[in-house]
């Protein structure tokens, strides 16, 4: 089992983009260079953050992306489910149904057994991921290691921002 | 995120073999016969049981596999991690040090948060996963399904099961 690489670029993007002032965005190929990363191989995950509503796209040759909502308002489930599909990673293909002396449909109506147990430890995972917000994983800029990011990030986004009133 | 779809086949083989008498293996081609999958690629995962030490295997024409613990010493993480391996689903690629400023290298002695967040997360995964046993999942054949599911194993194992003593 392994998540895509696109879920670490996904929520530091996430992460950058929080730090933005409200009448700026941030062009894929300013996060790519940040992080750097492939501008294109971002871009397929920035947009599917933008159809998950995570992230909001202004268009054109001044337009980027920034938060389409609150940091406090996405979480690390949403950011992973936006870049990995909503589908369960255990997907029962009801081999129990298979074979040369299949059980009776009556006895398939209720969930297999297996099935259930590995939905329930997805579960876990899913609240885990849930509990996070992009809000809790803003490091205090109080400490050294905050205020190191924050005067990274600054520096950046004063060369890269692009500000503008924004109507979408 | 997708579990491969050995997994399912691998827990109900292991399922099937806990049913076996002591004295007893199942060749993998009856396994792969009895859940209607491919014997090839059964074959690859029934070895990785063998090589996690949750499956013995009996080499020879008439050698198979059978259980190498009790069904309620195999978890269901037992079987995800031989099957899938150790390594967490997130692999953190440490793009926060990446870059064209990347942070004075005394700012990564410290885990990266996300990082740290999603292991987290994955950690909740596993416990729910090592909660379960195989002799959990085994149905009560009190019940008309437990019933049915013996019957039909057992019938089953009676024309496939090799009976011989093990030395392994």
């Amino acid at each position: 089992m392994k998540l895509s690489d696109g879920i670490e670029q996904s929520i530091h993007s996430v992460l950058m983009l929080a730090s933005l002032g409200e009448d700026s965005v941030l062009a894929a190929a300013a996060l790519a260079e940040f992080h750097g990363v492939s501008t294109s191989y971002l871009l397929k995950h920035l947009q599917a953050l933008a159809g998950a509503r995570i992230l909001s796209s202004v268009p054109g040759p001044k337009g980027g992306y920034r938060l389409a909502r609150a940091p406090d308002k996405i979480s690390l489930l949403d950011i992973v489910i936006a870049i990995e599909g909503a589908a369960p990673a255990f997907r029962c293909a009801e081999i129990r149904q298979r074979g040369p002396s299949p059980l009776d449909a009556q006895f398939f109506r209720a969930p297999c057994g297996v099935n259930a147990a590995m939905l329930r430890a997805e579960q876990a995972y899913r609240a885990e991921l849930r509990k996070i917000s992009i809000a809790d994983l803003a490091t205090d800029p109080q400490t050294p290691l905050g205020a190191a990011i924050e005067a990274r990030g600054c520096a950046f986004l004063d060369r890269h921002a692009r500000r503008q009133s924004i109507s979408t």
